[in-house]
């Protein structure tokens, strides 16, 4: 699709950018099957496909919360409630208590895409910088210390207490910046999440990351019109003029 | 009053450190004085004296929200409604609106006292690390940047949406970072804070700022049992193995 005209064409300028994480800034699937290869081993046949599954309960997990179906609770609960499904899947009944706590904390031990901390460093010289996450605000806090991401705080489902794409958790991300949502840039790789922040008065930037998918099946282009389109961080971080 | 044993008594070590920050991090009668001065020239004869007047309204500001009469409104709002009332005990009417909005952000400019910044670099080798202030996030952050705070996250009062000394905003503060009470350390120069965290269940370090006040009146020793007390946050540091 087409991107816009960018910054030149806005009226009001950015102030905050603000960024999906998992998939946008890390590498989930490569990481959790790293994980569940290391606490499973050869119990596990395909530690990628694991993975998958897991994060194939993502969406549905966040839904009830989302619907009000039941009260706000954290990723970290939810990752571990999608974890005891997977494994009894896989007929993995026995896998006992502290592994099961370990292997919820993998998606704290994620690693960045190898462009996202240097086009952080150039986009903190001129904005105000924040994840915008699903993930709860302590597992925000532990990629951003392994990866060496330099947040000004950790907006996203735990400042909201609903999660994305709900137009509130955008909205609480703009407030936290003392910004109106037209000043903040919200960077994803899924146009799902990009088209639900353009909803709620936000700008949007589409960064391609095909690898976050088996087989390379990531999305290559935004779905929908966006201000910016990139094929990594560092070429965003370009445009934006950092 | 005496201290406690410290950390060897404890059953549960601490995971987690978190600051109140007007007076404990920041000096805010010296930039609030300062700032007035530069905004308002000669009209003003006393500008510490409008410092503490502007701050003599902070308890009573917020207490509409903590007794439940008013929503939530971020500490920016309650300082520029304040600052209006201290302008009209003056009788400094015609100040400007850019003018009043300048001088409700000399908030975000205030300086930290000298220790800060390197206690703070120790602490973080083995502490998460966040501000628990009443004061809102943008206010933080900005906060944060100019003193070269190097915190994981904001938590405080927009994260809770209610205000210190409220349980709630001490207990969020552990939530986000999936402690337990007991694991965090709250970090204040005033003893009401410390006690209200301590019924919150949180552990307490209080630290000496007898010149956030004039003419040094600034609390010197705990008014209650603490958990640590230090001169600085040097000494905080030393205390924590740090």
């Amino acid at each position: 699709m087409p991107q816009r005209g960018g910054a030149a064409d806005m009226a009001e300028p950015i102030r905050a950018v603000i960024f999906d994480v998992f998939g946008t800034l890390v590498d989930w699937r490569t990481g959790i099957a790293r994980e569940v290869h290391g606490r499973l081993g050869r119990r596990v046949a395909d530690p990628e496909a694991v993975a998958d599954a897991w994060r194939a309960l993502y969406q549905p997990s966040m839904e009830a919360v989302r619907s009000g179906q039941r009260p706000y609770a954290k990723l970290d609960v939810l990752h571990r409630e999608s974890l005891d499904r997977v494994l009894a899947d896989l007929k993995l009944h026995d896998v006992d208590e502290p592994t099961r706590r370990e292997l919820t904390l993998a998606w704290h031990r994620l690693d960045a895409w190898p462009d996202v901390k240097p086009a952080l460093l150039r986009l903190r010289e001129r904005f105000r910088l924040a994840p915008c996450s699903n993930g709860n605000i302590a597992l925000m806090a532990d990629l951003a210390r392994r990866n060496g991401l330099p947040w000004d705080t950790i907006c996203g489902a735990d400042l909201a207490r609903d999660y994305k794409p709900k137009p509130a958790v955008y909205r609480a991300a703009a407030d936290a910046f003392d910004c109106r949502p037209a000043e903040v840039l919200m960077v994803a790789a899924h146009s799902s999440d990009l088209a639900a922040a353009e909803a709620a008065g936000l700008r949007t930037a589409f960064v391609a990351r095909p690898q976050e998918m088996a087989h390379g099946r990531g999305e290559r282009h935004a779905a929908q019109p966006v201000d910016y389109s990139a094929p990594d961080l560092a070429h965003l971080a370009t445009q934006l003029g950092t």
